[in-house]
């Protein structure tokens, strides 16, 4: 995200092309994991707060939120991981944004905050993110009083997976990217579904679930290479799709 | 409370002192949020074993269990935030109760237990809000063991939302308290029920509501008066109210 | 587990071997937990790779995942609570054990990873209990990049119930030990069961159950004596048996 005017606002426009970014081409092989950041001291601010005066209308409010949860659930539906790089303040549906990302890697003076209802909007569907990311309390206490989490606070809650100071960002990214990318994109993908899915389910039907998807990954080339490099102490050579090998 | 004899014991009738004072006015406007102390050095030492006794029949322990979740899920359909202010110990259902409210503050020395197992009443209805406040297994050792969290611990795991030596409580308490009611109540109101409700849904039907809610919120007068103030770079004037706008 | 060789692999012997341990006597009286360590400096590799080569076939690869599936159950079903006890290493199914016990105590220089996507298969079973265990994002974490937490980390995101030095782990297991053998074993018994039922359950779902469980609670003679005792300020003698008082 590059606009420093607005914040990195999630106008309209700027979640549309999130939606693009990240559907575009992520049928491509060789696309194998997206990586979010937001230029300048501000993460995101959130929506466009211009977009959602009564001028505007239902109609158009209705759309703003159909595509903020298109681009959230597009995010989790993703076959790659996403990771928000965050170096700054990420507000509302910009701390919606991040709870939602796979992965979130933050720098030291980085803060995080759902303040909506100080406007009059409360963070109603940013909460619907955050409350599945961190303890009830944090997420009431955020929702209710708009005051931030610190970055510490935030690692704390399990807001986000990381914190760095600013000299060590690029290090830690690269080593997170590295660890995706030497991974075989099939495996991944397969997995990345099942571990949103199984989360909706009783314990139960998910392990019933999870045996058939181990099975099923086992079929998998890139599966029976994987457990061969180990066997053999070499570096498995992945083809990075779901062929079958039997 | 303010029964130190009973270490504010959560008897039959001090549940129903709680729930009387907790609805009796919750629907006037001046009501903000609710703030909950227990006077001396025990928060609540949970139900009042002697009401407990095979002498006081089956038909006298339902009605305390039946009281205790009416209590509890009456916080959390409150209208206001309910902050619970702890300084000392909340032991068993005492511990329930600062795990139901919807923020928890509390000073260095508290402590916080589930030791129900101990006196033969294994702490489960307690398990059920405080398995939703915190992960499973700090849960799960609190209640096979008896053993409390320090105040550093139950802030680590979730339990509360800060930890402050008792001379900055005061001040702590008044920053919560005031963020919450530079708000519009009707906004909180409206947030707080979606909260809870999203929680118990999966995350695409979590979504669907949540643009509703949303959109319905920013037809809300106080929701606009909010936006142009934040746009206009001015302090809101809240109704308060649910008048809709257009 | 003392196997070694293979890093305390969870190969199908290793399982049935845990499942008949938890199960072979879990009715006698006399047992009151479970304690579960792995020898040597691995606390469980996971499953044993070689079992899950092609050349065993699908019909292999299911009884392995359903076997798997059975203990993890089996360990929640267990009446009595099960501590797993780290003293290094918990990959992958070996991770998903630890996550899957009732307590976890672990030393220092203990880790935790589930790093099977490294290997071609990603940890989807694990993935289901490490995800009930902890914050979502220190799960997808280390499910797309393999990489370990340290004790502390995994402390952090409730993963362990307690980090504690080598030569403070036999007295750490001890006291937790020694708080759940001070207790009725059915007492326990029914407060387990009951606990991993709710977790499943909307709130107010658990509470109408938990009310019933805790009038049939009041029931036993275990919790007659109990709460007597307290009430005598005397230490209590238990049944350790269902029997009801009334």
């Amino acid at each position: 995200m590059s606009n420093q005017k607005t914040r990195n606002a999630l106008s309209l426009q700027m979640m549309e092309d999130l939606i693009s970014n990240i559907t575009f081409n992520q049928d491509d092989p060789a696309l194998r994991c997206i990586v979010l950041y937001g230029e300048g001291k501000v993460f995101s601010a959130g929506h466009n707060l211009k977009e959602l005066t009564s001028k505007e209308g239902i109609e158009h409010h209705n759309q703003v939120f159909s595509t903020c949860s298109r681009l959230m659930l597009g995010i989790m539906q993703c076959p790659v991981p996403v990771i928000a790089v965050v170096q700054g303040l990420a507000a509302a549906a910009g701390c919606q944004l991040v709870a939602t990302c796979d992965i979130a890697i933050c720098t030291e003076n980085s803060s995080f905050s759902t303040p909506g209802a100080n406007f009059g909007i409360f963070c109603s569907t940013p909460g619907i993110a955050v409350c599945r990311a961190v303890p009830r309390k944090v997420a009431a206490q955020m929702l209710f009083t708009g005051l931030p989490l610190t970055a510490q606070e935030a690692l704390q809650a399990g807001l986000v997976s990381k914190v760095v100071s600013q000299e060590e960002l690029d290090e830690e990214v690269k080593k997170v990217v590295d660890a995706i990318i030497h991974k075989s994109r099939s495996v991944v993908e397969l997995g990345k579904k099942f571990l949103y899915e199984q989360l909706e389910m009783d314990i139960k039907t998910a392990y019933r679930h999870g045996q058939e998807i181990m099975v099923k990954n086992l079929t998998m080339t890139d599966c029976q290479e994987g457990i061969r490099s180990f066997i053999e102490k070499r570096k498995p050579i992945w083809t990075h799709g779901f062929e079958k090998c039997h």
